[in-house]
């Protein structure tokens, strides 16, 4: 039986997580609730699917309507909302997950596929963490649990806007950093592995496209880039892009995705700069970019099947999310 | 029998040509051909497709193989190097399209399907005319035909740069006018219909999501906002787009057309501003979106049917590209 | 005996009245009022300026304090707050000026020097219309006092925000249009010369340096370009700016005004693309620049002088304020 | 006896170090020299200076006249252009500065006025190392010579393109990450302090203001923030600036550089943003903005009383320099 799949909040992440799982083999969209009425709402409306709202005026129901019939609900309300939808959902028994800009606190719980699909088998529920703290536990949780990790030290530019809301307020031709050291995402990236030793830093830029980190870290022992890299490449959700083939800069890595096929253009990879990767005296640096839109999208996937216990091996759902939404090996 | 296209150059046209011509069904694909090897003609290779380039060098063959087995040839590259291409194409009896950035002399004749596709039939080649020419030729062309245009006079804002390239050089926190005016596209306008009376101003602004058009036009008679509404939205390649259901920037068009799964988020329309279609006291303004990325490739499969001679009517042909792309009538 | 200015309102335009008042050899600045206490405010304290606030607290006084020692007060607050502040001057049988934000009925008058300093004299207050409605009537007014305007046509590019706030809010790569056609500045700029006939589409585009306004027009007989341009190069306040000489966008007048020692870059001038100034067949087409932080000091300080009386020709005092910011005859 | 000191390439560096030996007691502006002749050398010449260029043709001369008449050229023309002009200032035995796109070896010295001053005293010409190295060797310097630094690593984001070329070529809506690590800036600030242990990561953001740095460092000993930030403080050069008073991005430090008077707005400082300076368990943190166009220009005055001789202390000529730019000790 398929699992039955509701998502709440149609925004950036709804919506992409409502199209994933009508990609997936086992799962259905059995609907969508958002407190909105526009154009967005028209288009999946279009596409046949339920739609709910949270009172359930004018629609096919409430949100607890479309809860009662799912066996899950994917929350992707803005900020805050979700800790109250969990009363709700708590309240009628079904499984939920809710986005990062939660706290860690709203389900006790934090996903990235590699480090916490064990840990979240048949939970009622957990929180995926948010688009820059996926990458950092994909890639600096990767080294440390190859041993190879001792500290790390990040700069994150951050897109100031998503493009669907870039004429609504935005930063113009200035750099605005984050006054507070360090940001939230080291302490964020400890919610979900605990042993990383991690400081960020944080600057909005103006554009759109997407994040890009910058990272210098201090490795244990004396490793060669290639045993770095192949720690790294061992992950599909880990990419390398070269600037030496034209992928040296957001919008080429963006024109690619697009050019792929990718709905929306979307790159669920953590795209490592190839020439970027220098590990030398015990130190690595690198830079890598992160589609804040789309790259926690696969781990949404996973952490429905987690949650649902359908796969024990964490190893077998991210196979089957990444076939569904043609994320490659390489 | 499928008409065999072949597609020179493989850049933002191109590309978005020879996907377009693998959806018809009455085309098929032949090859692509292009002096670069990078990534992006990495994807279309990846598809399987025969890759030419002008020389034949560490390819499937020459620009000459890939026209000698095609029964037309759409030139996409970028401007001047069709011209010369041209004589190769005479000389092997192959048909052959052009666009806008070579001269209306290339070829003799100039291409909107509204407007030329009778002309265009069975001759041995043709000129898609610009995006911006395009548009203009679609909106007020119809308005002339239907007796309704005096004459018009628009600014164009342009983008600066296409996505895809736009780390190589733009412009960064400032407009560009173009000093000389009239701008080229009033006068290109008249190569497709000599009647237009028109003149626009260009100014170059700091996107890259496409331009728009500012017009105002004296009309003749004195004709209702429905009357010249009605002509507009005859023809499914102009759409209407509200800012009262949140479309009223260029990036959110933009983000609807991904959200409709459009390849790439094209917009193949000319996108009218509702609420700026103004018309009183003999005047008319209005306000429009053009994707110069998308707009041309309707016209292109169509200018492939002209020359062929397949389809004897234009309304035929468009019916035919329209449902390909999935430019809905509305 | 100096004019005792008062200035409400330390924001991008209040503080560069406070600056041109300094420069005038027949004013004085009384003092600053400003509910804000942050760097701006340290800036003009620190030079020695009595510093008010509109309750008193903390201050030198209140704003009726500052108003009380005062000739007259600009008030430069936010739209409406200066409609409210009115009362308080009227009061205290103060004059005032309020900025463009306000509605023209605040005072019952709307001032462009070149058009409106008769009518102002010895008034107890007036309106100095916005940056974009005082260009407009410095051009067009001229050309119809000169007899050669019929009609005009202009499409307004609005730069999206201040460089001083585009930390806080704006546009990222899109173009968003003003939905409504007319946009305002025609009939706003008809308080200053009813006669006017003008239609404006305005749109903001995401750049922070300036507005550039494109115009097509109607002429009444049949000028030549050298009859148009005599009478707009009359005015010292309108500046010729070339395409030939590098100057051809924003950022380059910008920089030039930079190069000058003009206090912040201002460019008070309305700066009309040489090249773009075309004149056949009765109509006319031009772009010009109009600096949305500067252009209306000029003719702030000229309605200063006009309230009080102290000079009955405008011609006089304007050549008075150009001195003083020097604005070049050419 | 003043300084006689030509400039040679009068771009953005040139025209400032131009206006700031204008503004020292003991040096004179012999004259300017460029190849150009465009509006920006048409402002300097209506001031009176005399403008040679390379050959001489249709200016007051050559350079050559120039050098002759100068006790010193600073050259500040395109990358590797001085390097040649280094024979003829050697052959006419005048003494120069180069700027900082120019190699360490071309002068076999490179200043920053904190560091080699005293290694630069009566030297025949000397490098003023670019805007980055400058402020790396301000705070890195200062701290290292302190004893507290034991190394540091650093992201660098650098305005893609100065305000007034921002019109012809730039980026837009991307980042362009440097493919090579480490990055040009570390190597280069040990040609002035070769004690520095520092690796650079560097990446091209679409603004103009200027480049901002975020930094991580391991001290030596275990100081407080207090101890760093006395250090940092001792020195005029380096300024700090506060999100708390409305200084938190890039465009705020500029307006208040205008609000201050400061001739195009330029800061010479490099300008700490004092939140994010954080000390603990022997690691730093800290984001500071360089003013590209500004920040050498004290630094280029000093070196000219170091190669004169005219003061023998780095302190009394950094003291002379800040007074006659309003760099204030706070």
């Amino acid at each position: 039986m398929t699992i039955r799949v509701g998502v709440n909040g149609y925004g950036v992440i709804g919506k992409r997580v409502a199209d994933a799982v009508r990609l997936q083999t086992d799962m259905e969209l059995v609907g969508v609730c958002d407190i909105a009425d526009d154009w967005r709402i028209g288009v999946v409306r279009d596409q046949g699917v339920p739609i709910y709202s949270p009172s359930g005026a004018a629609r096919a129901g409430s949100l607890e309507d479309m809860a009662a019939g799912a066996d899950l609900v994917v929350d992707c309300t803005p900020k805050g909302v979700a800790a109250k939808n969990a009363v709700l959902y708590r309240k009628l028994g079904v499984k939920f997950i809710v986005q990062g800009g939660e706290k860690h606190e709203v389900t006790g719980h934090s996903f990235v596929a590699d480090a916490t699909y064990a840990s979240a088998l048949n939970r009622p529920s957990t929180r995926v963490v948010s688009c820059n703290t996926t990458s950092i536990v994909r890639v600096f949780g990767a080294l440390r649990r190859a041993g190879l990790l001792r500290r790390a030290r990040g700069t994150l530019l951050r897109r100031a806007l998503d493009p669907w809301e870039s004429h609504l307020g935005g930063i113009m031709n200035t750099l605005v950093p984050e006054a507070h050291v360090p940001s939230h995402q080291g302490p964020d990236a400890q919610t979900v592995d605990p042993a990383l030793d991690l400081v960020t830093m944080a600057v909005k830029v103006p554009e759109t496209l997407g994040h890009m980190h910058f990272w210098s870290a201090d490795l244990t022992g004396d490793p060669t880039r290639d045993e770095v890299r192949a720690v790294l490449s061992a992950s599909p959700r880990i990419a390398f892009v070269r600037e030496s083939e034209g992928l040296g800069a957001l919008n080429a890595v963006k024109e690619r995705m697009l050019d792929l096929g990718r709905p929306r253009g979307d790159l669920y990879e953590v795209a490592i700069l190839e020439e970027t990767l220098t590990v030398a005296n015990g130190e690595l640096f690198c830079a890598y970019m992160v589609d804040n839109q789309a790259i926690v999208i696969p781990e949404t996937i996973d952490a429905v099947r987690a949650l649902m216990g359908r796969e024990q091996e964490a190893a077998v759902s991210m196979r089957m999310t990444n076939q569904a939404l043609a994320i490659a090996a390489r």
